[in-house]
């Protein structure tokens, strides 16, 4: 079977203070800021910190600060503290690798593409299919 | 500043039962497993699945299942349950990467490099100074 997979997208970090942690990652390793979001739909201000260029496209760290505690991230960290909230694949169809996925049987979130980061298309696989791993799948924009 | 960062290298993933998860990635995602191997030191059996190649190197899933419960990995299942474990991020020098962290006052754990999956040097940065993150980083091997 051919992969669904083109890379590694990103890395998704809870912290508790956004702009601290934004400060820390290009002090401590030089990294650059290319995006900046609030998203309402996730409870979450989020900023994308460029790693890497691809073939299949850039791979980024995701910091997320909970909007509020009653929100998804606030919950996370409530319970487990600041850390690695999940990992984001690329995907090139994202509809095409959920009704794949969900065929094999694969626990779904997101039953369709919902707005992500930077105009990206994604879905959540629910951890609990997944050995405990929030899994998100990213479809970058055609314009990327 | 320069980033110190060429890629995300992997993800490391702490499971009960390698054979089961390898099986699952493979199925589910289509991944391939390029490299097992036991590591004593570190106490984990341990699986690399190729996600991406990139121009500073290749992305992995690294899947670990600990030898035993008094182990690391062993630990954080018995305390978080099965998940995410670590970033691995590539440096093209380790030694100098470690140095310069060091500098900027990053807590270490491991000051020297020590022996990672694949032939890698590896060094591992304590998760309380990187807002609960253990993070790896990752010189791959001259020949690689």
């Amino acid at each position: 079977m051919h992969t669904l997979l083109t890379r590694i997208d990103h890395v998704g970090i809870a912290c508790r203070n956004l702009d601290e942690k934004i400060s820390f990652y290009e002090s401590a390793f030089g990294l650059t800021v290319v995006s900046r979001e609030v998203n309402d739909e996730q409870g979450v201000r989020e900023a994308m910190l460029h790693v890497a260029e691809g073939p299949a496209g850039s791979s980024y760290i995701q910091l997320l600060e909970p909007l509020g505690p009653d929100t998804p991230v606030g919950r996370f960290i409530e319970r487990r503290g600041e850390g690695m909230h999940h990992i984001g694949y690329g995907v090139t169809d994202l509809t095409h690798a959920l009704s794949t996925l969900a065929a094999d049987g694969i626990r779904l979130i997101d039953e369709r593409p919902r707005h992500g980061s930077m105009g990206a298309a994604v879905a959540f696989l629910h951890p609990r299919g997944m050995g405990g791993v929030l899994t998100e799948l990213v479809q970058a924009p055609l314009a990327e």
